[in-house]
């Protein structure tokens, strides 16, 4: 439908908005509205905050993870275990994992998979960095923690070839139900490679 | 749930972010992360297009829409009707009013309405103006289109009260089953009222 703004600036403001995924423009306009309404200051820092990030934004130099550094605070941990990577796509499964707290280890971002489909070929992907980290000889084991899709698995094959020469040891988080989920309606691929890769009781349990 | 973030930059937006209605922490995120994968300009583009708003928007000094005039473009609008004005709450029932095509008059828009739980009383609202606009004399006819809640007739009868002492026709938008409702399922003072305010059928359909 189209829809008369009274104000240019508005309608530039909804524009920008209704760009967003998943967001419409009859939402746009409420955000904007709702914006307008609070102090003039607050609207300001909203729309500052975003410009900022976009301007100044770093992204670690050994992990590739979004960071106010050249070297990102996980990478600069002493805490950290540096032998042991954990592979992911984006910053997002960064601080998916982390938030498990069954990790302990460094991440490498790779800024995407491969996928023909969008033209994503593993040139643009963070891959060469990964080898060379690996070359470097201080990593003992890589895990692969990709989405478990068809483009998840061509980038997980296409890194474990690219990490076959070198001394490390390639892994791939478990695959199989998830806790919580019902056998009755669990799908046949996913329950059939669970009970392929199933795990002894007492290691499951930490017994 | 907790979550760290891997910079502060990227924290202080998607802040920003979960303050607006209906946006959590988790579609913040995905909003600010897909704001960063986008070319630096766009992004940047967005956030000021925001401040820009909130720093220069105008409000007509007459119907105090938004605008980005002192006077806006409908009020300067030589081909609208100005004897007859229409009271709204807010910008965005300017916007949704005009669009039916169906009222060629001028606004008046209160910025709010009388809500005491709120503490929005009749002196934080647009009222003296719009008592003044009807002073003037060159209004006919005024139009409440408040919505029809108990904050929306406070106020329509509170400007009924304030407006009564002059030469003006006070109108209220029709009240009735909305178009496509089915009789069946219309809340009973709904159907109450559109019984009593039943319309002459030539009228209705302007035969």
């Amino acid at each position: 439908m189209y829809q008369k703004y009274p104000s240019l600036l508005l309608e530039d403001a909804v524009n920008e908005f209704s760009k967003l995924p998943g967001i419409g423009r009859k939402t746009a306009l409420r955000l904007v509205l709702h914006l307008l309404r609070q102090e003039t200051e607050t609207a300001v820092n909203f729309g500052e905050s975003i410009s900022k990030l976009c301007k100044e934004v770093k992204y670690c130099q050994v992990c590739h993870n979004i960071s106010d550094t050249d070297i990102c605070s996980m990478c600069s941990d002493k805490d950290r275990d540096p032998s042991i990577l954990c592979v992911v796509e984006n910053v997002k499964e960064v601080m998916v994992i982390d938030n498990t707290r069954q990790f302990r280890g460094l991440y490498h971002v790779l800024g995407g998979i491969i996928s023909p489909m969008d033209g994503v070929g593993p040139a643009d992907l963070n891959i060469e960095s990964l080898v060379e980290r690996v070359k470097s000889g201080e990593i003992k084991e890589v895990i692969l923690a990709l989405s478990t899709t068809m483009e998840g698995d061509t980038t997980n094959f296409y890194i474990f070839r690219k990490l076959a020469p070198y001394n490390v040891k390639i892994s791939i988080i478990a695959r199989g139900i998830s806790i919580g989920d019902e056998i009755e309606y669990t799908d046949e691929i996913t329950l059939g490679r669970s009970i392929l890769n199933r795990t002894l009781f007492t290691d499951a349990f930490k017994v």
